[in-house]
């Protein structure tokens, strides 16, 4: 089987998201450098050919070239089935819920973690203000209050088995704690800090090789 | 086969898009209606034991409990696959793009065209700004230019088949056009015209009873 083929940049989260999928699943991965930096590879044509959004990471695997890392982990976890980890759930109820999770880290937990990371981190690296992240970080800890009750219930997101879910939350959750010093967080909710401690330490996320 | 138990609202574009689903399946529904205005049925005990996130829709299906309007289309497209219009696609590779035009629009298209509807209609009509949604606007022709590329090359946004893809665009490009008069997004441009065109009409969508 030929390798599939990531092109992409560890210091893109969505890439090292897609990375740590393919761990999961033992898949052969052979990563292809996107350098964003000011050159900016990803808006050149070539690059435009495989994503017209100029986003990291694409994938292709055999004929098919894909984008979005959600969409990417979602192909890898149905094609891979029955290698490495399951991260799908059996039951069409389980697989429900693990969708029902994803949903909430793309819509509720993705857009306030980003925000804080991109207003403590990115912008004073830049020279920019850190004002923007005030307001996303109170809503974050009401996200996260839903979590810990979740978690009180069921020892991962979607039930008792670790899923794409849980996996979506793994990179701007290490960039929260590592980056922003946001430990608190997760550290002030018991069934959240447990979670936490359990999916950061996944060898196939150990596996990855962060910048950070 | 019980009918189907729909907690929500037809104000909510969430609640709208499943409603649409459901037409789409051909499957019977019984809409609970949660009253959204001062009363806040929502945030009460006994809706939140449903969906803690307090938003709508949520979805009862025999014993399974779901909410997130995308999670829950993508649960009933996958259970009654071979009942009304099949929305996934045939092949994997088919079903991927499938999923990759779905994060498209909960990642691009979504937060750009809700932010130009709270901004435009919802905060005059509750006596707001409508300062912000300028930036939105330009990034969203600019999504658009790429959907114009798209749909150049296939009739709908995975393919050359209607799909869950297509659907989640509805309510909100309806808002965008009826209460915006943003129509001058997608009658600018000949392939996402025709594709608006297209997919408006099905049955299945003018079924739904949209209060605008």
């Amino acid at each position: 089987m030929a390798a599939i083929k990531v092109y992409g940049n560890r210091e893109s989260l969505a890439t090292v998201l897609v990375l740590c999928c393919l761990n999961e699943k033992e898949l052969q991965y052979e990563l292809a450098q996107v350098d964003l930096g000011p050159a900016g590879a990803q808006n050149k044509p070539q690059y435009l050919a495989l994503n017209p959004f100029g986003q990291v990471p694409t994938i292709q695997d055999g004929d098919l070239t894909l984008f979005e890392s959600r969409a990417i982990i979602k192909y890898l976890a149905k094609k891979y089935k029955g290698q490495g980890t399951d991260l799908l759930g059996n039951s069409l109820s389980e697989q429900a819920l693990v969708e029902q999770w994803c949903e909430v880290e793309g819509q509720s937990f993705y857009p306030l973690a980003s925000s804080i990371v991109y207003g403590t981190f990115v912008m004073p690296l830049i020279g920019g203000s850190i004002d923007r992240d005030i307001g996303a970080e109170e809503k974050l800890n009401k996200v996260l209050d839903i979590y810990e009750e979740r978690l009180s219930k069921s020892k991962y997101l979607a039930g008792d088995f670790f899923s794409l879910a849980d996996l979506q939350h793994l990179p701007w959750t290490h960039y929260l704690i590592d980056a922003c010093r946001k430990d608190r967080l997760f550290t002030s909710r018991k069934h959240v800090n447990s979670w936490w401690k359990d999916i950061s330490s996944r060898r196939a996320w150990k596996m990855v090789e962060i910048p950070l």
